[in-house]
């Protein structure tokens, strides 16, 4: 079935650059577009939700305060830190660097489109994007505070940010509090969204996708890699056993870590319960070509290397350099453009210099 | 004489606010106009010299460069990580946090406008900002690189910079170099200059000025501050002692720091002669009122607590809140507009990611 949808994609491709559309070309497009949708999702305007409310006010704000480090205890730590603009959200390190040079266990996922997943950080500990900043407030790989009334002190120290706290949080005695500068840094990641080539595809655009993105979202779908990583953002939306077939670390070169005191094992590391072994939250894929490197621990740097171990250790199969080559390229449609209020990097006040 | 005009200048102003355009105030302001024109200069379109050019390949490679953080040892430095665009080009910090965590010895100075200064570094030991640069790569608190050729070695491990190279140093054999790279942060850094209210006055519009602003400018004139802080960078063109009428600290609250066994002594940290004691490069002014702190150890928060201390310490002066308030209403017509090609940071190619 999938090798005669093939068969037929690839012919009436050159049949269209010869005499334009072709019924059995469209025939094909509309079938996987119908395959397609069933799995997927194109983004909506933003990640906003009933209890996550997102206003013009909250959304300022937290920009500002997404690219503040004073807030941290060496004064260099910052959402934008580890999210940076340059490298698509991420910080182009296989494991991150934080508060006053410590190493951080695992690699820093992008913030694109983040939000739209069903939990946040590899293990999903996290049950948002509001809970996953408010809790890096205190962590001592992250801002550093002691406490959260440490990092209200901080932010209280530039005087710069009560009016727009005010603005954003109207009729509140307290607003500049570490909740709502949670709340308005997550409303902030709730616009970070990346619409993609396979969203125009998604939308009934077929011509978004070139003739090899097609072929390789078909063999996403055959082959089983949609299995885990479906739905709006790509994946997401579920957990799963990194190394289904085999030890992850035997084909990743992941090394072990001290912090984890061997491998890292996961959703185990905060459950402790034997049955979350290896099991990781299944990531989304938005903007995965230009987001290496590749796995919790950035221990693979190329995509298709990265594809084949997947293909591995996921699902059993040898993927030929064909496979890897068309899931490449579809892989490659889901690239959106980098967001203008975070490529652009706020102005910020001034105040609060001195280190608490 | 200066009393004089004072006087008029506040009488026009008030006239002015009554009756419109003054014969009086015009004068007043023409006299203003002319003695600052004696002293300043309005910014060029940019900072290139003969020695010195800029190309648009040479720009767009080095803004690419500025923020790239992968030739570093510990992936976290770049030029944009002391120079940040929420930051007016500072880091928001007393002294900076540079590699693996680092305490730096001085505070970081704005980018903006920097290249028109007529060396680097608060001690001057810097030539310009090319060699600024260059030398930055292998500093152990900023790059860390234990020499070019390890610079080198991270640069040529992204492969999305060789053409970008190619592009700014035509028919180079190896356009991938150390030297090339500062070259073209240099060239990127000689287009970062901020034009200001003071701009538009110095070209005429002596209604680009408010009243205060021209009193303060007036004061900083009489009183001395323009014997030094003078030219297009209003500072930036000598040296000077830093606690001419008695010891810095005593009003700046400095602490003594072990990285200079005790105080700092400026120039004599560099050259160890006596009479380079607490000499200092007379640092330019613009955008001064939005990149605090100040002083080459950010000991002082407020601008006005500034303006305060160098009265006293240089030019012997108790100087009153009017004047402080006017002097400092002056320094705000020095802040520009972040430059567009530094508030917006570019998308940076992939790869290098394994620490060398």
């Amino acid at each position: 079935m999938r090798k005669a949808l093939l068969a037929t994609t690839v012919a009436s491709t050159l049949a269209l650059a010869t005499f334009g559309s072709v019924i059995a070309g469209d025939d094909a497009d509309n079938a996987l577009l119908t395959r397609a949708r069933a799995l997927f999702k194109p983004l909506p305007a933003d990640a906003s939700t009933p209890e996550r409310p997102i206003t013009p006010q909250l959304v300022a704000l937290g920009r500002a305060l997404f690219f503040e480090t004073r807030v941290s205890t060496d004064g260099k730590q910052s959402c934008g830190e580890c999210h940076q603009p340059m490298y698509y959200g991420t910080d182009a390190l296989p494991r991150s660097v934080g508060n006053s040079g410590k190493v951080l266990p695992r690699n820093v996922p992008t913030v694109f489109n983040t939000a739209l997943q069903f939990s946040q950080h590899y293990g999903g500990n996290r049950v948002d994007v509001e809970e996953q900043a408010l809790k890096a407030l205190v962590s001592p790989l992250a801002y550093g505070n002691k406490d959260f009334a440490a990092a209200e002190a901080r932010l209280r120290a530039i005087p710069g940010y009560r009016p727009q706290f005010e603005q954003a949080f109207p009729g509140q005695a307290e607003p500049v509090t570490a909740e709502n500068w949670s709340k308005a840094i997550g409303a902030y990641e709730r616009t970070l969204l990346t619409p993609a080539p396979f969203d125009r595809f998604l939308a009934g655009d077929t011509a978004a996708l070139g003739a090899q993105a097609k072929q390789g979202l078909d063999k996403f779908i055959g082959i089983g890699c949609a299995g885990c990583h479906n739905g709006v953002a790509v994946g997401g939306q579920m957990y799963q056993k990194f190394g289904l077939t085999q030890d992850y670390w035997n084909l990743t070169g992941s090394t072990e870590i001290d912090i984890f005191k061997g491998r890292d094992k996961g959703r185990f590391q905060d459950t402790k319960k034997d049955e979350d072994a290896f099991i990781f939250k299944v990531q989304q894929l938005r903007n995965v070509a230009v987001t290496p490197p590749y796995f919790h621990d950035g221990s693979v740097a190329e995509l298709p290397d990265a594809v084949r171990v997947m293909g591995k250790l996921q699902l059993g199969r040898d993927l030929s350099d064909g496979d890897v080559a068309d899931i490449v390229a579809f892989l490659e449609s889901l690239t959106g453009e980098v967001p203008a209020q975070f490529a652009a990097v706020p102005s910020l006040p001034i105040g609060g210099y001195k280190r608490q």
